[in-house]
C-alpha cells in the first residue's frame, strides 16, 4: 500500500519497525498532494522543501530518544500559529503574516515528535460561513464544511471535539473566548486515540451499554434532513441490533430551557465576537442583531446554569445519539453548511465525536455524533470505538480513508 | 512642568494644542527613566532608538488624521505581545523571543494613534508570585506587587480590571482561560477614562449615592492588615461625611456559598493553568493540589451560579466598597504581596477600580476597590471619579503622580 494511504496509527507502527522512514512517508505524502491539490484544494501554505528538511531532521533521532507521537504528521487550521510557516487566517489583513511563535497545541505537537505538514484553508477567522476555495472531496461540487463535527460528517472522517478547555487555544485566534475548542480530526478512531492520549481502547462491542436520544430535539435542531434523520434511526437499531438500550430524554421535562439554547449560543458567539474582532467583520462589530451586555449575561449564565444538569443527566449514558449535520454537504460554496447542529453542543462545553457510516440520498457521508458529559472525553472516545465498528460495517457508507480517485 | 509629570489626559491636550510634540514628550519620558531605571527596574525591554523614531512617525501626522488616542503613551506588560519588541513572560524559554505579532489590544491602540514605550516586567507568565527586580517606586525596599489591583494599591495608581471578555485577550499569554483579565492603570482617573472611552464625566460629589460593605467580609477575606482596615473605615466614614449612604450586605445571608469563592478560585486557577502551561510550571502541572476534574466543574458551576446572584444585589448600589490588598506594600521581593482579596472578585468577572488616597502604618499608599456589576464598567469609572475625588483630598495619602525623588 502507498504510504499516503495509511492511518496515522499503521504509519507510526512501520515507522516503528522500520521498514519506513518519516521521509518517506512524507514524500509519499506530498505526492498524493501534489495530484489532488488542484480538484480540492486544501491548503493554505505547504512548503515541500521545509516539510522535507523537517522530516530528515525526525529521521536522525535516535529510537530512544523519539516522542510519544514520533512520526505522525499533522496539518493545522490556518487559525493557529506556527513558528515556522505564516499564519493568515484568510484574510486580506493577515497576508503573508507570519509572527515567529508557536500556538501551545503546536508546540506540543512538535515536542512529541510530530511534523507540521502544512495549514489548512479556513473560513475567515473560522469565524464566518463564507468558504474558501477547497472542494470536498468526495465530490468537488460541494462544500468541505466549516469546522469541527460538521465537516468530519461530510467529508466521513472521525472528530473530537473535546470538553471546552481541555486543549488550550494559547495561540488559536480567538473569536470566542467562552465558545473557541480546539479538536481534532483523523481518518480512524484509532488516530484519534494516538493523538488525544486516550490509551489504547479495545472495542468489545456494545452489548448492554445504554444510549440517549433526545425525544424532541425539533426545537433546538430544527429542519433535519432525510439524512440524518435516516443516520438516527438506523444508528439507534444497529445499537440495539448489537444489544445496547437506547432511551429517550424527555428534554422538554428535564430541561425546558434546553430549546433556548441556539438563541443564546447565538448571543455569545455575536457579542463575545464583538469583542474579539473590533472593527474587522463589520455586521458583527456593528451589532446588526442588536445583543445588548443585559442579553448577553442572560445567555452566558442560561448556559451555565444548564451545563451541570446536562451533564447530570447524560451521565446515566454511555452517550447522546445526535445528529452531526442536518444532511449531507450542500452542493456549492457560497456558505459551509448549517452549523444550526453543532452550536448547542459547542456551548454547553460537553465533547462531542463525529462517527461516520451512514450515507445521504446522493451517496455522500453522513455522520452521527456522540456527546458525553463535560471532561469525559476519554470515556467517549473508548464508546466511539466500539459504536464505530457497527456504523463502519452496517451503516451503509464506508469511510474510504478520505481519499477518492 | 516638565512633560513626564503630566498625567496622560493633560500631555494628550497639550500636544492637541500645539504646546508639544510626540517626540518631545516622549524625550522627557525617556531621560526620566533613564534617571530612575536603576532604582525601579520596571522595563523588561526598551528600545530608545525605536521609540523616538515612531514619536517622530506620530508628529508629521496631519492634525485631522490623528486617532482619538493620538499622543498617549503606553507601557505593555510583558506577557502581550508586540511585534516591534521581543516579549519574553520573564521566563527561560521565552528569552530573546520576537514574534513579529501585535496583541489585540496592542493593534487597537496603535491604530488608534497611541505610542507603545516599552514592555513592563511581570511574574514569570504572570502567573506566579515570584517577583522580578522590580522595585516600589516609594520605597526600594518593598515590592511593586503583581496585577492590577493590587500593584495599583501598592502604588497609590488607579487601575481598572474591567469586566472578564471586555477587553479582548487575543495576544496574551493564556495562563487562565476562565480568569484572565486586561485591564488599565493610570495617573488619574481621566486618563482611565481617555483609555477605556468611557466619555468625559463631570464628577458631581456622592450625595445622595448609595454605596455597600459586606458584613462578613473574614472567611472570603481572611487576615485584612490594619492598613485596609483603616482605609475602608476612613473611605466609609468620607462618603457618609458627603451625603452618601453605606449599607452592610449579609453575604452569609444573601450569599451563604459566597465564602467558597477562594477555594473555588483556586481550583479553576490551577486547573485552567495546568492546560495552558503544560510542562512549563512543574509544580501546578503535577497537580500538586490533587484537583480533579469534579472539582473543577463544580468550581466552575458554583462560580457561574454566584455571578448573576452577585451582579443582582450590587445593581442595587453606586458600588461596593473592598479592600484591595490586605495592607501596604510588604517589605521584600519573595513575592509580590497578597492577592487574596483580588482573586474572588477577578472569578466572579465584575469590573474593580483601585482608588488610591489611603494610607499604611508607614506611610505608604493603600487603595480602596469599588466594585460593580458585570458591564458596569462605564458606570463604575464615573462613579470613581466621584469618589476619587474625594478619597484624594481627604483620605491622609496624596497621590504624587507616581513619581518620587
Amino acid at each position: 500500500m502507498e504510504p499516503y494511504r495509511l492511518t496515522a496509527t499503521q504509519a507510526v507502527s512501520q515507522i516503528q519497525a522500520g521498514t519506513l522512514t518519516v521521509s518517506a512517508y512524507v514524500t509519499s505524502l506530498l505526492s498524493r498532494i501534489e495530484q489532488r491539490d488542484e480538484a480540492v484544494q486544501a491548503w493554505a501554505y505547504l512548503d515541500r522543501e521545509l516539510v522535507l528538511r523537517r522530516a530528515r531532521e525526525l529521521d536522525v533521532i535516535p529510537p530512544g530518544e523519539r516522542g510519544p507521537l514520533y512520526g505522525v504528521v499533522v496539518g493545522v487550521k490556518d487559525v493557529i500559529y506556527t513558528k515556522d510557516m505564516p499564519t493568515q487566517h484568510n484574510s486580506p489583513i493577515y497576508k503573508d503574516d507570519a509572527p515567529a511563535l508557536d500556538a501551545g497545541c503546536v508546540a506540543i505537537l512538535r515536542s512529541s515528535g510530530a511534523l507540521i505538514l502544512r495549514k489548512t484553508t479556513t473560513t475567515e477567522f473560522a469565524a464566518t460561513i463564507t468558504s474558501p476555495a477547497t472542494r470536498n472531496p468526495h465530490d468537488p461540487a460541494r462544500t468541505l464544511g466549516g469546522s469541527m463535527i460538521r465537516p468530519a460528517s461530510f467529508n466521513g472522517v472521525y472528530a473530537l471535539k473535546p470538553t471546552w478547555g481541555a486543549i488550550s487555544p494559547e495561540g488559536l485566534k480567538v473569536y470566542s473566548l467562552t465558545l473557541d475548542t480546539l479538536g481534532l480530526y483523523a481518518r480512524s478512531a484509532a488516530d484519534l486515540e494516538l493523538l488525544g492520549a486516550s490509551g489504547n481502547s479495545e472495542a468489545k462491542g456494545v452489548s448492554g451499554m445504554r444510549f440517549a436520544v433526545l425525544k424532541n430535539p425539533r426545537a433546538a435542531f430544527p429542519d433535519p434532513g432525510l439524512g440524518s434523520q435516516h443516520a438516527i434511526t438506523k444508528a439507534v437499531a444497529l445499537l440495539r441490533e448489537h444489544g445496547a438500550t437506547v432511551d429517550e430524554i424527555d428534554n422538554d421535562t428535564v430541561w425546558p430551557d434546553f430549546d433556548q439554547m441556539p438563541t443564546w449560543h447565538r448571543t455569545v458567539m455575536t457579542t463575545d465576537g464583538r469583542v474579539a474582532l473590533d472593527e474587522q467583520l463589520a455586521g458583527q462589530v456593528e451589532n446588526k442583531g442588536g445583543f445588548t451586555h443585559k442579553a448577553r449575561l442572560a445567555a452566558l449564565d442560561g448556559i451555565a446554569a444548564l451545563q451541570p444538569r446536562v451533564d447530570q443527566v447524560l451521565q446515566g449514558y454511555e452517550a447522546l445519539l445526535t445528529p452531526s449535520v442536518p444532511d449531507e454537504a450542500p452542493v456549492g460554496f457560497e456558505n459551509t453548511g448549517s452549523a444550526a447542529f453543532n452550536s448547542v453542543w459547542r456551548a454547553l462545553h460537553v465533547p462531542v465525536v463525529n462517527v461516520p457510516g451512514f450515507q445521504g440520498e446522493d451517496g455522500l457521508p453522513v455522520g452521527v455524533s456522540l456527546v458525553a458529559p463535560r471532561y469525559r472525553d476519554r470515556h467517549l472516545v473508548r464508546v466511539r470505538a466500539a459504536v464505530g465498528e457497527i456504523f463502519e460495517a452496517q451503516g451503509g457508507w464506508r469511510p474510504k480513508n478520505h481519499i477518492h480517485d
